[in-house]
Protein backbone atom coordinates (compact mmCIF):
# COMPACT_ATOMS: atom_id res chain seq x y z
CA UNK A 1 0.00 0.00 0.00
CA UNK A 2 1.47 3.37 -1.06
CA UNK A 3 2.08 5.72 2.10
CA UNK A 4 -0.35 8.12 0.72
CA UNK A 5 -3.14 5.38 1.28
CA UNK A 6 -1.95 4.09 4.53
CA UNK A 7 -2.44 7.51 5.55
CA UNK A 8 -5.95 8.38 4.20
CA UNK A 9 -6.74 5.18 5.94
CA UNK A 10 -5.60 6.00 8.94
CA UNK A 11 -7.86 8.87 8.60
CA UNK A 12 -11.04 6.91 8.59
CA UNK A 13 -14.37 8.54 7.47
CA UNK A 14 -12.30 11.01 5.40
CA UNK A 15 -10.45 8.86 3.49
CA UNK A 16 -14.15 7.34 2.13
CA UNK A 17 -14.91 10.87 1.34
CA UNK A 18 -11.96 11.67 -0.53
CA UNK A 19 -12.32 8.12 -2.26
CA UNK A 20 -15.73 8.85 -3.48
CA UNK A 21 -15.20 12.08 -4.61
CA UNK A 22 -12.34 10.74 -6.63
CA UNK A 23 -14.51 7.91 -7.45
CA UNK A 24 -17.27 10.58 -8.67
CA UNK A 25 -15.13 12.99 -10.66
CA UNK A 26 -13.78 9.67 -12.50
CA UNK A 27 -16.68 9.03 -13.64
CA UNK A 28 -18.20 11.55 -14.58
CA UNK A 29 -15.03 11.97 -16.81
CA UNK A 30 -16.14 8.80 -18.26
CA UNK A 31 -19.07 9.61 -18.70
CA UNK A 32 -18.19 13.48 -20.08
CA UNK A 33 -15.88 11.41 -22.68
CA UNK A 34 -18.95 9.36 -23.85
CA UNK A 35 -21.08 12.06 -24.31
CA UNK A 36 -18.65 13.99 -26.29
CA UNK A 37 -18.04 11.39 -28.62
CA UNK A 38 -21.71 11.13 -29.58
CA UNK A 39 -21.54 14.97 -30.14
CA UNK A 40 -18.77 15.00 -31.76
CA UNK A 41 -20.17 12.34 -34.46
CA UNK A 42 -23.55 14.75 -34.84
CA UNK A 43 -21.73 18.02 -35.58
CA UNK A 44 -18.81 16.76 -37.56
CA UNK A 45 -22.14 14.69 -39.63
CA UNK A 46 -24.09 18.42 -39.64
CA UNK A 47 -26.75 16.54 -37.15
CA UNK A 48 -27.00 20.46 -35.67
CA UNK A 49 -28.74 21.98 -38.57
CA UNK A 50 -28.51 25.57 -37.46
CA UNK A 51 -24.89 24.74 -36.20
CA UNK A 52 -26.36 25.42 -32.50
CA UNK A 53 -26.46 22.36 -29.97
CA UNK A 54 -29.13 22.19 -27.36
CA UNK A 55 -29.42 23.70 -24.36
CA UNK A 56 -27.34 21.99 -21.62
CA UNK A 57 -30.62 21.02 -19.71
CA UNK A 58 -32.14 19.46 -23.16
CA UNK A 59 -28.60 17.88 -23.43
CA UNK A 60 -29.06 16.26 -19.96
CA UNK A 61 -32.38 14.84 -20.10
CA UNK A 62 -31.74 13.80 -23.96
CA UNK A 63 -28.50 12.14 -22.66
CA UNK A 64 -29.64 11.74 -19.17
CA UNK A 65 -26.39 12.94 -17.30
CA UNK A 66 -26.06 15.73 -15.23
CA UNK A 67 -25.41 19.42 -16.25
CA UNK A 68 -21.75 18.96 -15.02
CA UNK A 69 -21.14 15.91 -17.09
CA UNK A 70 -22.76 17.92 -19.77
CA UNK A 71 -20.77 21.04 -19.43
CA UNK A 72 -17.40 18.93 -19.15
CA UNK A 73 -18.46 17.09 -22.63
CA UNK A 74 -18.93 20.52 -23.65
CA UNK A 75 -15.68 21.75 -22.49
CA UNK A 76 -13.87 18.93 -24.49
CA UNK A 77 -15.21 19.65 -27.51
CA UNK A 78 -14.36 23.14 -26.80
CA UNK A 79 -10.73 22.46 -26.16
CA UNK A 80 -10.52 20.57 -29.75
CA UNK A 81 -11.51 23.83 -31.27
CA UNK A 82 -15.25 22.32 -32.37
CA UNK A 83 -17.27 24.14 -30.77
CA UNK A 84 -17.14 27.64 -28.87
CA UNK A 85 -19.76 28.46 -26.20
CA UNK A 86 -21.05 32.00 -26.39
CA UNK A 87 -22.76 33.92 -23.18
CA UNK A 88 -26.56 34.53 -24.72
CA UNK A 89 -26.05 32.13 -27.63
CA UNK A 90 -24.78 29.08 -26.39
CA UNK A 91 -22.80 25.98 -27.77
CA UNK A 92 -22.09 26.94 -31.40
CA UNK A 93 -20.29 24.67 -34.12
CA UNK A 94 -16.90 26.76 -34.68
CA UNK A 95 -14.84 24.08 -36.50
CA UNK A 96 -15.73 22.09 -39.75
CA UNK A 97 -13.39 19.04 -40.33
CA UNK A 98 -13.58 18.18 -44.36
CA UNK A 99 -14.10 14.38 -45.14
CA UNK A 100 -11.23 12.56 -47.10
CA UNK A 101 -12.04 9.68 -48.67
CA UNK A 102 -10.27 6.28 -47.66
CA UNK A 103 -11.79 4.40 -49.97
CA UNK A 104 -10.56 5.66 -53.29
CA UNK A 105 -7.41 7.18 -54.25
CA UNK A 106 -7.73 10.72 -54.74
CA UNK A 107 -6.32 13.91 -54.88
CA UNK A 108 -6.79 16.55 -52.28
CA UNK A 109 -8.75 19.66 -54.96
CA UNK A 110 -10.79 16.31 -56.33
CA UNK A 111 -11.62 15.14 -53.02
CA UNK A 112 -12.79 18.51 -51.49
CA UNK A 113 -14.79 19.49 -54.33
CA UNK A 114 -17.97 20.22 -52.94
CA UNK A 115 -16.24 21.86 -49.77
CA UNK A 116 -14.23 24.00 -51.94
CA UNK A 117 -11.43 25.71 -53.60
CA UNK A 118 -7.84 23.83 -52.84
CA UNK A 119 -5.31 26.13 -53.54
CA UNK A 120 -1.15 25.20 -53.06
CA UNK A 121 1.42 27.27 -52.04
CA UNK A 122 5.25 26.20 -53.47
CA UNK A 123 7.52 26.40 -50.62
CA UNK A 124 9.86 24.64 -52.49
CA UNK A 125 10.15 23.09 -55.33
CA UNK A 126 13.13 21.61 -58.13
CA UNK A 127 15.99 18.63 -58.62
CA UNK A 128 17.60 16.34 -55.87
CA UNK A 129 19.67 13.92 -55.45
CA UNK A 130 16.98 10.76 -53.89
CA UNK A 131 18.48 9.56 -50.62
CA UNK A 132 18.42 6.11 -50.26
CA UNK A 133 15.15 5.33 -48.87
CA UNK A 134 13.32 7.76 -51.40
CA UNK A 135 15.44 5.49 -54.81
CA UNK A 136 14.58 2.52 -53.04
CA UNK A 137 10.87 3.12 -53.23
CA UNK A 138 10.75 5.30 -56.53
CA UNK A 139 12.83 2.41 -57.93
CA UNK A 140 15.45 4.89 -59.12
CA UNK A 141 19.32 4.46 -58.86
CA UNK A 142 20.38 5.87 -54.95
CA UNK A 143 21.47 9.50 -56.05
CA UNK A 144 19.59 9.80 -59.01
CA UNK A 145 18.14 13.59 -58.87
CA UNK A 146 14.06 13.29 -58.27
CA UNK A 147 11.86 16.23 -58.12
CA UNK A 148 11.40 17.60 -54.67
CA UNK A 149 7.78 19.84 -53.83
CA UNK A 150 6.67 21.51 -51.02
CA UNK A 151 3.67 22.29 -50.67
CA UNK A 152 1.39 24.50 -47.93
CA UNK A 153 -2.66 23.23 -49.03
CA UNK A 154 -5.15 25.49 -48.29
CA UNK A 155 -8.78 25.18 -48.69
CA UNK A 156 -10.95 28.52 -49.06
CA UNK A 157 -7.85 30.07 -48.03
CA UNK A 158 -7.54 28.14 -44.63
CA UNK A 159 -3.87 26.04 -44.20
CA UNK A 160 -5.20 22.98 -44.40
CA UNK A 161 -2.16 20.20 -45.10
CA UNK A 162 2.20 20.69 -45.64
CA UNK A 163 2.63 18.16 -48.20
CA UNK A 164 6.24 16.76 -49.31
CA UNK A 165 6.13 14.88 -52.36
CA UNK A 166 9.34 13.04 -54.47
CA UNK A 167 8.90 12.50 -57.99
CA UNK A 168 11.27 10.77 -60.35
CA UNK A 169 12.85 13.19 -62.85
CA UNK A 170 11.64 11.95 -66.07
CA UNK A 171 8.38 12.62 -65.20
CA UNK A 172 8.89 15.93 -62.32
CA UNK A 173 10.61 17.51 -65.23
CA UNK A 174 7.05 18.28 -67.17
CA UNK A 175 5.60 19.26 -63.46
CA UNK A 176 8.12 22.35 -63.29
CA UNK A 177 6.56 24.50 -65.87
CA UNK A 178 2.60 22.97 -64.58
CA UNK A 179 -0.10 25.30 -63.23
CA UNK A 180 0.89 23.27 -59.15
CA UNK A 181 -0.77 26.33 -57.08
CA UNK A 182 -4.61 25.24 -58.58
CA UNK A 183 -3.78 21.86 -60.02
CA UNK A 184 -3.51 18.61 -57.92
CA UNK A 185 -0.09 16.44 -58.68
CA UNK A 186 -2.69 13.50 -59.42
CA UNK A 187 -4.31 15.26 -62.61
CA UNK A 188 -0.68 16.27 -63.70
CA UNK A 189 1.15 13.01 -63.37
CA UNK A 190 -1.80 11.44 -65.58
CA UNK A 191 -1.97 14.44 -67.85
CA UNK A 192 1.97 13.85 -68.31
CA UNK A 193 2.15 9.97 -68.46
CA UNK A 194 -1.08 9.98 -70.53
CA UNK A 195 -2.25 7.16 -68.42
CA UNK A 196 -4.18 6.87 -65.01
CA UNK A 197 -2.93 6.10 -61.89
CA UNK A 198 -3.26 2.64 -60.48
CA UNK A 199 -3.06 2.31 -56.64
CA UNK A 200 -1.50 3.65 -53.49
CA UNK A 201 0.23 2.12 -50.33
CA UNK A 202 -1.10 4.77 -47.89
CA UNK A 203 0.14 4.91 -43.66
CA UNK A 204 -1.86 6.91 -41.34
CA UNK A 205 -0.63 8.27 -37.71
CA UNK A 206 -1.79 11.13 -35.71
CA UNK A 207 1.81 12.93 -34.58
CA UNK A 208 1.76 15.89 -32.37
CA UNK A 209 3.12 18.97 -34.63
CA UNK A 210 6.48 19.78 -34.48
CA UNK A 211 6.90 23.65 -33.64
CA UNK A 212 7.80 24.80 -36.98
CA UNK A 213 5.28 22.55 -39.22
CA UNK A 214 2.57 23.54 -36.59
CA UNK A 215 3.79 27.23 -37.46
CA UNK A 216 3.22 26.47 -41.36
CA UNK A 217 0.40 24.95 -40.62
CA UNK A 218 -0.78 27.90 -38.28
CA UNK A 219 -2.07 25.45 -35.51
CA UNK A 220 -0.45 25.37 -32.16
CA UNK A 221 2.44 24.05 -31.54
CA UNK A 222 1.81 20.23 -30.23
CA UNK A 223 -1.09 20.28 -32.54
CA UNK A 224 -2.53 16.96 -33.16
CA UNK A 225 -1.68 16.31 -37.12
CA UNK A 226 -3.25 13.22 -39.07
CA UNK A 227 0.14 12.40 -41.00
CA UNK A 228 -0.34 10.34 -44.06
CA UNK A 229 2.09 8.50 -45.68
CA UNK A 230 1.56 7.09 -49.53
CA UNK A 231 3.40 5.73 -52.25
CA UNK A 232 1.08 6.24 -55.33
CA UNK A 233 1.68 3.93 -58.62
CA UNK A 234 0.49 4.63 -62.34
CA UNK A 235 -1.61 1.95 -63.76
CA UNK A 236 1.27 0.13 -65.11
CA UNK A 237 2.39 -1.02 -61.74
CA UNK A 238 5.32 2.05 -61.75
CA UNK A 239 6.01 3.97 -58.58
CA UNK A 240 5.60 7.91 -59.55
CA UNK A 241 4.78 9.58 -56.28
CA UNK A 242 6.35 9.26 -52.55
CA UNK A 243 4.03 11.80 -50.47
CA UNK A 244 4.68 12.48 -47.05
CA UNK A 245 1.40 14.91 -45.75
CA UNK A 246 0.57 16.69 -42.82
CA UNK A 247 -2.91 17.31 -42.02
CA UNK A 248 -4.29 19.50 -39.52
CA UNK A 249 -6.32 17.37 -37.27
CA UNK A 250 -9.08 19.96 -36.40
CA UNK A 251 -9.26 20.11 -40.22
CA UNK A 252 -10.05 16.66 -41.77
CA UNK A 253 -11.47 13.66 -41.30
CA UNK A 254 -10.70 10.08 -42.93
CA UNK A 255 -14.05 7.89 -44.34
CA UNK A 256 -14.22 4.31 -45.93
CA UNK A 257 -15.86 1.11 -45.41
CA UNK A 258 -13.87 -2.35 -44.59
CA UNK A 259 -15.21 -5.35 -45.37
CA UNK A 260 -14.57 -8.92 -42.93
CA UNK A 261 -13.87 -10.96 -46.47
CA UNK A 262 -10.83 -9.57 -49.15
CA UNK B 1 5.98 47.04 -44.93
CA UNK B 2 5.81 45.90 -41.07
CA UNK B 3 7.52 48.12 -38.63
CA UNK B 4 10.48 45.57 -37.68
CA UNK B 5 11.12 45.10 -41.18
CA UNK B 6 11.16 48.69 -41.58
CA UNK B 7 13.76 49.29 -38.86
CA UNK B 8 15.85 46.23 -40.19
CA UNK B 9 16.42 48.21 -43.58
CA UNK B 10 17.32 50.97 -41.95
CA UNK B 11 20.03 48.99 -40.35
CA UNK B 12 21.57 47.92 -44.09
CA UNK B 13 23.95 45.21 -43.44
CA UNK B 14 22.51 44.20 -39.89
CA UNK B 15 18.83 43.73 -41.64
CA UNK B 16 20.21 41.27 -44.11
CA UNK B 17 22.16 39.43 -41.79
CA UNK B 18 18.88 38.73 -39.08
CA UNK B 19 16.98 38.35 -42.66
CA UNK B 20 19.66 35.60 -43.91
CA UNK B 21 19.57 33.89 -40.75
CA UNK B 22 15.95 33.52 -40.41
CA UNK B 23 16.12 32.07 -44.06
CA UNK B 24 19.06 29.50 -43.19
CA UNK B 25 16.83 28.61 -40.09
CA UNK B 26 13.89 28.10 -41.97
CA UNK B 27 15.63 26.16 -44.47
CA UNK B 28 17.04 24.05 -42.05
CA UNK B 29 13.61 23.50 -40.27
CA UNK B 30 12.52 22.29 -43.39
CA UNK B 31 15.51 19.97 -44.12
CA UNK B 32 15.18 18.74 -40.76
CA UNK B 33 11.43 17.43 -41.07
CA UNK B 34 12.09 16.40 -44.82
CA UNK B 35 15.00 13.60 -43.16
CA UNK B 36 12.47 13.24 -39.91
CA UNK B 37 10.07 12.13 -42.29
CA UNK B 38 12.54 9.56 -44.47
CA UNK B 39 14.13 8.01 -41.25
CA UNK B 40 10.71 7.63 -39.65
CA UNK B 41 9.83 5.70 -42.03
CA UNK B 42 12.88 3.39 -42.07
CA UNK B 43 12.83 2.94 -38.63
CA UNK B 44 9.18 2.32 -38.13
CA UNK B 45 9.38 -0.49 -40.90
CA UNK B 46 12.10 -2.09 -38.85
CA UNK B 47 14.68 -0.99 -41.36
CA UNK B 48 17.34 -0.38 -38.74
CA UNK B 49 18.39 -3.78 -38.10
CA UNK B 50 19.85 -3.43 -34.78
CA UNK B 51 17.85 -1.00 -33.49
CA UNK B 52 20.34 1.93 -33.68
CA UNK B 53 20.33 4.62 -36.34
CA UNK B 54 23.68 5.14 -37.88
CA UNK B 55 26.00 7.92 -36.80
CA UNK B 56 25.47 11.50 -37.37
CA UNK B 57 27.85 11.77 -39.56
CA UNK B 58 26.65 8.39 -41.61
CA UNK B 59 23.58 10.07 -41.74
CA UNK B 60 24.77 13.71 -42.80
CA UNK B 61 26.49 11.80 -45.83
CA UNK B 62 24.02 9.60 -46.51
CA UNK B 63 21.37 12.36 -46.88
CA UNK B 64 23.86 15.28 -48.01
CA UNK B 65 22.62 17.23 -44.79
CA UNK B 66 24.42 19.63 -42.44
CA UNK B 67 24.97 17.50 -39.23
CA UNK B 68 23.01 20.43 -37.41
CA UNK B 69 20.34 19.47 -39.80
CA UNK B 70 20.95 15.75 -39.09
CA UNK B 71 20.79 16.45 -35.40
CA UNK B 72 17.47 18.51 -35.73
CA UNK B 73 15.52 15.51 -37.38
CA UNK B 74 16.47 13.39 -34.80
CA UNK B 75 15.39 16.00 -32.35
CA UNK B 76 11.87 16.08 -33.91
CA UNK B 77 12.03 11.83 -33.79
CA UNK B 78 12.53 12.09 -29.95
CA UNK B 79 10.14 14.42 -29.37
CA UNK B 80 7.76 12.14 -31.12
CA UNK B 81 9.17 9.37 -28.73
CA UNK B 82 10.53 6.74 -31.28
CA UNK B 83 14.00 7.26 -30.69
CA UNK B 84 16.56 8.02 -27.71
CA UNK B 85 20.00 9.22 -28.12
CA UNK B 86 22.89 7.65 -25.49
CA UNK B 87 25.82 9.50 -25.00
CA UNK B 88 28.15 6.80 -26.17
CA UNK B 89 25.72 4.42 -27.80
CA UNK B 90 24.06 6.46 -30.34
CA UNK B 91 20.06 6.71 -31.56
CA UNK B 92 18.30 3.86 -30.33
CA UNK B 93 14.53 3.18 -31.94
CA UNK B 94 12.31 2.94 -28.53
CA UNK B 95 8.99 3.23 -29.66
CA UNK B 96 7.47 0.37 -31.74
CA UNK B 97 4.06 1.26 -33.96
CA UNK B 98 1.97 -1.48 -34.38
CA UNK B 99 0.58 -1.59 -37.87
CA UNK B 100 -2.96 -1.70 -37.84
CA UNK B 101 -4.64 -2.69 -41.57
CA UNK B 102 -7.21 -0.35 -43.49
CA UNK B 103 -7.96 -3.23 -45.75
CA UNK B 104 -9.52 -5.69 -44.05
CA UNK B 105 -12.32 -5.41 -41.00
CA UNK B 106 -10.74 -7.38 -38.26
CA UNK B 107 -10.54 -7.15 -34.52
CA UNK B 108 -7.03 -5.86 -32.24
CA UNK B 109 -6.22 -8.57 -31.10
CA UNK B 110 -6.47 -10.79 -34.54
CA UNK B 111 -4.63 -7.46 -36.19
CA UNK B 112 -1.52 -7.60 -33.68
CA UNK B 113 -1.42 -11.27 -33.42
CA UNK B 114 2.23 -11.52 -34.63
CA UNK B 115 3.18 -9.14 -32.54
CA UNK B 116 2.05 -9.69 -29.04
CA UNK B 117 -1.16 -10.58 -26.87
CA UNK B 118 -3.92 -8.27 -26.80
CA UNK B 119 -5.72 -8.36 -22.88
CA UNK B 120 -8.48 -5.69 -22.42
CA UNK B 121 -9.29 -4.31 -18.76
CA UNK B 122 -12.83 -3.70 -18.82
CA UNK B 123 -13.61 -0.29 -16.99
CA UNK B 124 -17.33 -0.29 -17.38
CA UNK B 125 -19.51 -2.61 -18.50
CA UNK B 126 -23.93 -2.43 -18.39
CA UNK B 127 -26.98 -2.36 -19.72
CA UNK B 128 -27.91 1.88 -20.95
CA UNK B 129 -30.47 3.77 -22.55
CA UNK B 130 -29.32 4.20 -25.96
CA UNK B 131 -28.95 8.01 -26.66
CA UNK B 132 -30.51 9.17 -29.72
CA UNK B 133 -27.54 8.93 -32.14
CA UNK B 134 -27.06 5.93 -30.81
CA UNK B 135 -30.05 4.64 -31.48
CA UNK B 136 -30.68 5.53 -34.68
CA UNK B 137 -27.25 4.43 -35.86
CA UNK B 138 -27.61 0.64 -34.39
CA UNK B 139 -31.44 0.86 -35.62
CA UNK B 140 -33.33 0.50 -31.86
CA UNK B 141 -35.95 2.66 -30.89
CA UNK B 142 -34.34 5.41 -28.68
CA UNK B 143 -34.31 4.80 -24.99
CA UNK B 144 -33.78 1.41 -25.42
CA UNK B 145 -31.50 -0.72 -23.17
CA UNK B 146 -27.97 -1.49 -25.21
CA UNK B 147 -25.21 -2.86 -23.95
CA UNK B 148 -22.28 -0.12 -22.91
CA UNK B 149 -18.46 -1.55 -22.78
CA UNK B 150 -15.63 0.42 -22.07
CA UNK B 151 -11.98 -1.29 -22.49
CA UNK B 152 -8.49 -0.20 -21.78
CA UNK B 153 -6.74 -2.05 -24.41
CA UNK B 154 -3.09 -3.35 -24.40
CA UNK B 155 -0.15 -4.81 -26.09
CA UNK B 156 1.81 -6.64 -23.90
CA UNK B 157 0.51 -5.19 -21.02
CA UNK B 158 0.97 -1.48 -22.63
CA UNK B 159 -1.88 0.34 -23.15
CA UNK B 160 -2.96 1.10 -26.55
CA UNK B 161 -6.49 2.02 -27.02
CA UNK B 162 -9.33 3.24 -25.24
CA UNK B 163 -12.72 1.71 -26.72
CA UNK B 164 -16.18 2.67 -26.17
CA UNK B 165 -18.71 0.47 -27.46
CA UNK B 166 -22.41 0.49 -27.75
CA UNK B 167 -24.16 -3.08 -29.08
CA UNK B 168 -27.52 -4.20 -29.04
CA UNK B 169 -28.69 -5.89 -25.93
CA UNK B 170 -30.58 -8.91 -27.33
CA UNK B 171 -26.91 -9.66 -28.59
CA UNK B 172 -25.48 -7.69 -25.86
CA UNK B 173 -26.48 -10.08 -23.11
CA UNK B 174 -25.03 -13.11 -23.86
CA UNK B 175 -21.03 -10.76 -23.92
CA UNK B 176 -21.93 -10.36 -20.39
CA UNK B 177 -20.67 -13.62 -19.55
CA UNK B 178 -17.98 -13.67 -21.85
CA UNK B 179 -14.45 -13.42 -21.69
CA UNK B 180 -13.98 -9.73 -22.41
CA UNK B 181 -10.47 -9.66 -20.96
CA UNK B 182 -9.21 -12.08 -23.85
CA UNK B 183 -11.36 -12.30 -26.82
CA UNK B 184 -12.04 -9.22 -29.49
CA UNK B 185 -15.87 -8.08 -29.41
CA UNK B 186 -15.72 -9.15 -33.36
CA UNK B 187 -14.95 -12.63 -32.58
CA UNK B 188 -17.80 -12.93 -29.46
CA UNK B 189 -20.24 -11.14 -31.84
CA UNK B 190 -19.79 -13.64 -34.74
CA UNK B 191 -19.99 -16.84 -32.35
CA UNK B 192 -22.69 -15.44 -30.66
CA UNK B 193 -24.94 -14.54 -33.66
CA UNK B 194 -23.85 -17.32 -35.55
CA UNK B 195 -22.85 -15.37 -38.82
CA UNK B 196 -19.71 -13.73 -40.06
CA UNK B 197 -19.62 -9.94 -39.73
CA UNK B 198 -19.90 -7.87 -42.87
CA UNK B 199 -18.50 -4.05 -43.09
CA UNK B 200 -18.32 -1.32 -41.26
CA UNK B 201 -18.03 2.27 -41.57
CA UNK B 202 -15.11 4.09 -40.64
CA UNK B 203 -13.79 6.91 -39.41
CA UNK B 204 -10.97 8.33 -38.73
CA UNK B 205 -9.26 11.65 -36.61
CA UNK B 206 -6.23 13.06 -35.31
CA UNK B 207 -6.68 14.73 -31.73
CA UNK B 208 -5.28 15.80 -28.68
CA UNK B 209 -5.57 13.56 -26.05
CA UNK B 210 -7.93 15.56 -23.29
CA UNK B 211 -6.10 15.37 -19.65
CA UNK B 212 -8.37 12.39 -18.24
CA UNK B 213 -8.05 10.06 -21.78
CA UNK B 214 -4.41 10.80 -21.76
CA UNK B 215 -4.20 10.17 -17.64
CA UNK B 216 -6.10 6.39 -19.01
CA UNK B 217 -3.63 5.64 -21.64
CA UNK B 218 -0.87 6.12 -19.66
CA UNK B 219 0.39 9.03 -22.67
CA UNK B 220 1.34 12.39 -21.66
CA UNK B 221 -1.55 15.30 -21.93
CA UNK B 222 -2.49 16.76 -24.92
CA UNK B 223 -0.77 13.45 -27.06
CA UNK B 224 -1.86 13.01 -30.39
CA UNK B 225 -4.84 10.20 -30.22
CA UNK B 226 -5.82 8.56 -33.40
CA UNK B 227 -9.13 8.60 -32.86
CA UNK B 228 -11.50 5.72 -34.82
CA UNK B 229 -15.14 5.84 -34.81
CA UNK B 230 -16.77 2.56 -36.10
CA UNK B 231 -19.84 0.94 -37.13
CA UNK B 232 -19.59 -2.67 -37.87
CA UNK B 233 -22.98 -4.67 -39.39
CA UNK B 234 -23.44 -8.40 -39.23
CA UNK B 235 -23.26 -9.99 -42.94
CA UNK B 236 -26.79 -9.63 -43.06
CA UNK B 237 -26.64 -5.77 -43.01
CA UNK B 238 -27.71 -5.21 -39.63
CA UNK B 239 -25.66 -2.58 -37.73
CA UNK B 240 -24.41 -4.02 -34.50
CA UNK B 241 -21.12 -2.38 -32.62
CA UNK B 242 -21.11 1.01 -32.54
CA UNK B 243 -17.54 1.86 -31.22
CA UNK B 244 -15.14 5.16 -30.60
CA UNK B 245 -11.99 3.61 -30.56
CA UNK B 246 -8.99 6.19 -29.28
CA UNK B 247 -5.17 4.93 -29.79
CA UNK B 248 -2.37 5.99 -28.50
CA UNK B 249 -0.27 8.11 -31.61
CA UNK B 250 2.90 6.90 -30.84
CA UNK B 251 1.93 3.28 -30.77
CA UNK B 252 -0.34 1.90 -33.95
CA UNK B 253 0.03 3.27 -37.70
CA UNK B 254 -2.76 2.36 -40.00
CA UNK B 255 -2.07 1.07 -43.19
CA UNK B 256 -4.20 0.03 -46.32
CA UNK B 257 -3.95 0.73 -50.42
CA UNK B 258 -6.17 2.54 -52.15
CA UNK B 259 -7.35 2.14 -56.20
CA UNK B 260 -7.91 4.76 -58.51
CA UNK B 261 -10.79 3.35 -60.63
CA UNK B 262 -13.52 1.16 -57.58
Amino acid sequence: MPPSDRIRDHAGQGATTVAAHRARRRLRADQARQLADLLRHQLLSGGFEDGTLPHETTLATDYRASRNTVRQALDLLRAEGLVERLPGVGTVVVAQKYPHGLDRLMGLAETLREHGTVTNEVRTMGPAPAPHPVAERLHVPPGTDVLYIERLRRLNGLPLSLDLTYIPLDIGTALLGADLENTDVFRLLESITGQGLGHAEITLEAVNADAHSAAVLEAPRGAAVLMLERLTHLADGRPVDLEFIRFRGDRITMSGLLHRSL
